[in-house]
């Protein structure tokens, strides 16, 4: 089963008064459900726990309503209102066979308290410190407010124990935490014994890991999450500070969670970091304290993970995004089925669900989200209800994933692909600057899709609608992608645009099929805003073109503000040369220029362009579709019961939502559903006291 | 009571089967509660019916889980699970005594679905039309999907009027219900029979409103929620095809209520536009049909509703945000107290709660969206709980309400003001260029305090802290305000930046109080994000000054995303004359120049300037609280019992925070609440099925 070289990973860890099954950690994470879809969350939390971690953490959880980060729906520990949804999730972390943790948080300057209204608390008078600009500043705490702030954080740890938590933290991490702005020199100005030397700015730091212990007596671990260097210089918290935080106060938890800067510096995509990206900042601060510690690294390799135990850097092998991939990492690795690991790409799609509000998903794992209220499951499907042979046509995302889940369902499955290769747009686009983690999506499909003797796999075999109405085939799912279009029609223009004749135009599909403009002056206009604009642009610019990025958007890929790469993605455009004309459509193309338009007032320039490349938007491939659907006649005969299309053939959307889709198809067939929700949700729950609803207007004043 | 020349708007007006007691009607409007907080909502609509509204309605409803617009939090009418909500919220309107109604809306295109990750549904093929940029692209419908919105609407009505609901929507409005993209050019490009002539293209909306009035069957009216102009010329619907429309379907509803263009056009601020804006749109068309007709136009004047009616404009005074301001607008025309009017300001704060996914706030009204959760009323408030005497210190926005409603309660009030003028900062931005509607912040607040004979109002009136204590106040409340700091400490940095000996630096309050830059080359820098700095480089602009606007926003106002205006802003920062530079910092100034940083390299660049102004963050004006609290050993023989700070000078912020902090402190007076969560909530119910968590995955395939 397991390699011995991998038992080092399955050794227990005592962690204070507990003690973890092994080394592998689900470290807390955000995931868009919180406290609006607890059992969503607590079901997916379960199945991380079933799936070998030996420790799964809540996401941060808000102790006090002066500690309200809306609009992102975290968890809350407000009062007692929020207990049965911290015990459900504590509840089916433990039948899953983990141990619970949970990351209590104020967050001081970083909540806006939009819906609480209070003032947000802060070491000094700032505006507050949020992803937006949200006109509210913070105050500067007095005495009274550290102890308001101490006696919140005591409650909640006595609240998290009460419903069962084995390990509550103390978060001082990400500039996320309030008392990382404690510790650092860049919010923290104060004069008195919390702020100046490191000794005072880490006392507020130090009082509420005391106050943690004592309030825990024994019967919880008691956790530090906390920035180990903000990557600011001597203007943030510096790695000197960090071991003498730990030589001060290294004892005080019982376990160290190390984080890097902020979140975006520490949740760095595969386009801009390595797995193992924080190894240099972590090594050597476990020597300075006898607890364990854990740290994260977008680790899926086994012989990463050993080597950060065996060269002592981690005691316990951290992991978000690696857990959202695949909640069953451990087990795989634990059994001996390393190559049914479901690798994180490290695309931070799972980012964007706290970012948009949304379930979190996964681009690799597309029952992320959807354990409780659809019933997926990562590793586990429900058996086949007919012995109908399913053909998918197309081998990219959506495909790949419909005819694996439709094989681990026991379908007889004929996966036809018309290139020579698998992966459709994952494989073309993974060869783009920064995305080879990306091809990741393949390789998992690919040898999940070998060892599935029920399913065959055709390269090469273009299929027409006479192939599959002359062949035995039950149910066609097409899958066959989409093309960028190429007449400008996007958000922006959703009619063509004038093009003139012999104008040079290109779009994604042509360059990632080889081709490339014809002369050196090339305008690239987004108006997708997601990645493929900026990569696009940067792989043209590394090939010497004199790229202009014209976008209607404030950003150069927008939407990546969801992925917390907008700002890496805007410092490489830069340093690669690449002109940037934000807040600009492209209204025309002729020959030898552009006219763009200023979104604001419509005013036009031009440019000169040898070449144009469009990165709008698509259209479903959907020929063979159509194609079949018009002799639906002809189906009952060839005993062809449904034909559906899915992914981009369906709707062009991320390689996330393609994959998604593929799964759906798989659970859904033979399985139809006439419900007007098909998922189960949970909703606010009415307040029982109706009567109460105008309190003060019973003895009031008139007017 | 009532001057005879209001009569008119007081007739009743029938609307299909129900009758509206007057004209007075409260058009559907977003409010950052939904079905979070739906009791919450429940109660605000309730006020607003108590206050006269003859119809007071939902915000748009979704009606499937194809058309889910999060993370705006709005309400859904998926399936039966959201009925309790819809109930409550309908049987609230009905206690206040008015007429409710339901907007249904399938958003289409403008639904991203990131919650229930279905496809959205478009005419064609398009990317979704959404605030953000989201990488969803919707997918052409089909006569089946048309068919199954149909009956999505259809159950829909039925369950709308199970509930009670008096009035049912078909929202064709906005370019955010669904069938204004059929309606459009711009959206639709059919070539079926739902698409093409104008005929075509209002073919769902007709079959929907047969629909719905068949459904409806005589027990609601029906409600059609159209644009009436997309300003987009021959690109969009014009007033021709509107005519056209009307002409074709003019006695479909039961009632028509008009919108221009998209919400950002209807909702427009009072910087950008005048009471009654849409009006020359609406003229003519109540002449087509011979149902009654809503339209809005931000009216607070009873002069100009009655005009409206008179010269045959509209047949009921639609209002979202005068709703909001005045919840009791209606019923203080009734009763001739026309000065007691909180007249909508047009600031689109409220606008933010949406957008922020926030319970709706409001400048004027510091209620809005606390009357379930706080028990706050717009008009009422609890009597007072003692004698005391409460001295209020500065008479700005938070302290001109504090003394309102500490006078509303019945407490002796003295509210000491150290300048000549009543409204502090009100008072002073208000002259800035386009703000000049704000003042009403401060005379509803004056003519408030003139009718209460228990509060003394002192003009020039500086306090010292011997003056308080010498006195006989029981409380003492702060609200001096703040200054603006001169130091460029605010987001981007937290310590002072270098400004060199001789350089002319100024600040918001110095432009106030009427000093100038000293040279011509003005730059700005705005880090402060909201309205403020883009006010005061239109205003030098004006005054001919050079000016550069300097801001590490993407955007000048960039808050102002969520008021709607961050468009119009630039427009207008551009067609001054302003140069801008977005995503820079301002690092140092000297005597003749500033250098800047580029927020995504560093990258510095020299610019050179004679005068800054600086518009950072704020400090509060604190001096007096802090002498109070060092005396505090002296209270107590003073029969001082309490001093607090409130608003600006407790913590700055907006003006609707002033106010509402102004609010509170009236209500909580000598009301001490120990909750840590000091309102009334409603949580998430939890699904009562913990053993159905993984249906699926009872019998499953292994991996």
């Amino acid at each position: 089963m397991r390699d011995p070289r991998y038992d080092i990973l399955f050794e227990p860890v005592q962690i204070g008064p507990v003690t973890a099954r092994n080394r592998f950690y689900q470290v807390p994470h955000c995931n868009g459900m919180g406290y609006r879809d607890p059992s969503g969350e607590a079901v997916m939390r379960q199945v991380k726990a079933e799936g070998g971690w030996a420790v799964v953490c809540t996401e941060q959880v808000e102790i006090h309503p002066t500690s309200d980060i809306g609009p992102f729906i975290e968890l809350r520990i407000w009062d007692d209102q929020d207990m049965p949804a911290l015990a459900r999730i504590a509840d089916k972390i433990h039948e899953g066979g983990a141990l619970a943790g949970i990351e209590l948080a104020h967050n001081g300057l970083n909540s806006p308290n939009l819906i609480s209204r209070e003032t947000p608390l802060s070491p000094q008078h700032l505006p507050v410190a949020t992803f937006s600009y949200d006109p509210v500043q913070a105050r500067a705490m007095t005495k009274a407010d550290i102890a308001d702030v101490r006696r919140w954080h005591r409650q909640a740890v006595r609240r998290s124990i009460d419903v069962g938590y084995d390990i509550v933290y103390v978060y001082a991490g990400h500039a996320l935490g309030g008392l990382h702005h404690f510790l650092s020199r860049r919010y923290n100005n104060r004069t008195d014994e919390y702020g100046g030397s490191l000794t005072n700015r880490i006392r507020f730091l130090r009082e509420v890991l005391e106050d943690s212990r004592e309030e825990a007596d024994g019967k919880a671990a008691i956790a530090c999450r906390i920035t180990i260097n903000e990557l600011l210089g001597e203007d943030g918290i510096t790695r000197t500070e960090i071991e003498d935080t730990i030589g001060e106060i290294g004892e005080h938890p019982d376990l160290w969670d190390f984080v890097l800067g902020s979140w975006e510096d520490d949740s760095v995509t595969s386009r801009f970091g390595p797995e193992a990206e924080q190894e240099p900042y972590v090594r050597g601060l476990k020597d300075l304290t006898t607890k364990p510690v854990v740290g994260v690294g977008r680790f899926t390799s086994p012989d990463t993970m050993v080597h950060q135990i065996e060269s002592g850097v981690l005691d316990l092998i951290g992991a978000a995004r690696p857990s959202i991939a695949d909640p069953f990492l451990p087990r795989k690795i634990e059994t001996g089925n390393l190559e049914d690991i479901r690798e994180c790409i490290g695309c931070n799609i799972c980012v964007s669900g706290d970012f948009t509000m949304s379930p979190i998903r996964c681009t690799q794992n597309p029952t992320m989200g959807e354990e409780f209220r659809r019933g997926w499951h990562p590793e586990r499907i429900r058996v086949k209800s007919s012995d109908a042979h399913v053909l998918v046509v197309g081998a990219g995302p959506a495909g790949m994933e419909a005819a694996r889940s439709l094989g681990q369902r026991g379908y007889r499955v004929s996966l036809a692909e018309s290139t020579r290769v698998l992966g459709g747009r994952v494989e073309r686009e993974a060869k783009l600057p920064g995305l080879s983690a990306w091809i990741r999506v393949v390789d998992y499909r690919q040898q999940q899709l070998r060892k599935l003797d029920n399913v065959d796999v055709f390269l090469q075999s273009e299929m027409t609608a006479d192939d599959i109405i002359d062949n035995d085939f039950n149910h066609v799912v097409l899958a066959t992608g989409s093309h960028w279009r190429s007449d400008g029609v996007g958000r922006w223009h959703t009619h063509p645009i004038e093009i003139a004749d012999g104008a040079d135009v290109l779009t994604p599909d042509a360059i990632l099929a080889g081709l490339r403009p014809r002369g050196e002056r090339v305008v690239l206009f987004d108006d997708d805003h997601y990645y493929l604009g900026g990569v696009v642009a940067e792989l043209l610019a590394k090939e010497n073109f004199d790229v202009t990025l014209v976008t209607p958007g404030a950003h150069v890929s927008a939407w990546t503000v969801n992925t917390m790469e907008v700002a890496r993605i805007r410092k490489r455009i830069i340093r690669a040369g690449i002109t940037v004309e934000t807040n600009t459509t492209l209204n025309r193309i002729t020959a030898d220029s552009v006219d763009t338009g200023c979104v604001f007032t419509g005013d036009e320039r031009t440019f000169s362009a040898d070449s144009v490349v469009l990165v709008t938007s698509r259209l479903p491939e959907n020929r063979l579709f159509d194609e079949l659907n018009a002799r639906e006649s002809e189906w009952a005969k060839a005993d062809l019961r449904s034909v559906r299309a899915i992914g981009d053939a369906w709707a062009p959307s991320t390689i996330a939502a393609a994959v998604w889709a593929g799964h759906r198809y798989a659970e859904e067939l033979d399985e139809p559903t006439s419900a007007d929700v098909p998922f189960l949700r949970e909703v606010t729950e009415l307040s029982a006291q109706p009567g109460r609803l105008l309190p003060l207007a019973v003895e009031s004043a008139p007017a």
